[in-house]
């Protein structure tokens, strides 16, 4: 299935329109890293939609608490049939599980950034499944969108932060 | 098989014996793009010969129109006997087609890099074939050639601009 | 099993007690090289631990002569069951033959940079293998470590350098 959430195919998250990135190791900031704040923060957010081949620990979205969205302009106005959520395994995990995952999740259409928006679906992103989970959205003709918003409503257990890994988004340009 | 138009293995494009780098998007040029403009064209070229693991829709060399050509310095002089021409399948595409996928191509070796060149085969990548195509090349014992360079006929039917996702040369190194 | 040597979890390689890398290819130096010299070094160290998908013939951190040692501070303090060791395999190389591979090596675990270290257990990585091989360490309850020397003995040949592309350290964080 195409992705239309894909950087390398025009895709971009939008970062004033979504949560802030959550440093969740401490750093010592010097006058360049302010500098480049901005820059590595969308860095971050750009990682949700690289279309990696493997997921490794540490290499996500990171933000703050359990909740936050994401808000991502497609490469193409589609008709959203399912969406892809990533995540490293249990297995993959140093300690054996991964309380920082995503778990109830819904998805909103927009067709423009100032409008209400559409709710898509809602599911839950299994701790114990795949790392790529794909999940059906019940209406795709329920319109034609060209901006996604992916809200995080909580996670597997963690306080501290969330990470998002990968998110994908699968449909029909219509014709 | 090896493969010896591999940049990490010392394989290079001479970018001044290959087609331009077609941009295919339209950008607003601002002076650091103009100074900067021959690195990220050479970048674009050098994605070919990369030998990713995975293909993504966009990261590819774009040439304009239907006919283009590529001159690689190969890791090691080889006689040859295969090459492997990549492109996202019409699965992975946002439209469900390829029209911008390489068609009729041909190869030919060289010693050196203004010498006439010897033709060492032609084919066709199918737009409905797998990902990665792989071609023989008749006669392997023509040549020892340290250059190749890979010459698009023709495309699907997209008449702005081509785009070549990866090329492999596979052969021996005479003993 | 998940890999305490990531980089992108948190593990670092110490430059200063790891053994120099090795520039394979004549290089001209001009001033910008000299003043990144250090960097470019450490950034060839740290592609042993960055968990790529795939290995490219070249792709790796080359030491000079057969014997090396690279010392890692791990992401997380842990008692060490296996390790991986990876390099391109025969079919992939250029010559068919992959004589700067590692052949007889070490592995050593350390509390703190400074202590004397202790034996975890020493394998041999087979050039006829797959690309990763996995050994075990005999003794994982020896000791929690939150460092890990890997020595080289020897190569399967080649005089001048030896290529260490992947080092993986599998365990279990103590409860």
């Amino acid at each position: 299935m195409p992705n239309f959430a894909l950087e390398s195919q025009g895709a971009r998250v939008i970062a004033d329109l979504s949560s802030d990135t959550h440093w969740t190791k401490e750093r010592t900031w010097n006058i360049l890293d302010i500098l480049t704040y901005n820059w590595y923060s969308e860095k971050k957010h750009r990682t949700v939609i690289q279309g990696r081949p493997s997921l490794n620990p540490g290499e996500c979205w990171p933000f703050k608490g359990d909740q936050g969205h994401l808000f991502i302009s497609l490469s193409h106005p589609v008709n959203i049939s399912h969406v892809t959520l990533g995540h490293i395994t249990e297995r993959q995990s140093p300690t054996g599980t991964i309380p920082s995952a995503p778990r109830e999740f819904s998805v909103y259409g927009f067709t423009t950034t100032d409008d209400k928006g559409v709710f898509l679906g809602g599911h839950v992103y299994e701790r114990d499944g795949p790392a790529y989970q794909t999940f059906t959205m019940p209406n795709p003709n329920i319109g034609v969108f060209g901006y996604v918003k992916l809200v995080i409503e909580n996670n597997w257990g963690e306080k501290n932060h969330t990470c998002v890994y990968t998110f994908k988004v699968h449909g029909t340009i219509p014709t």
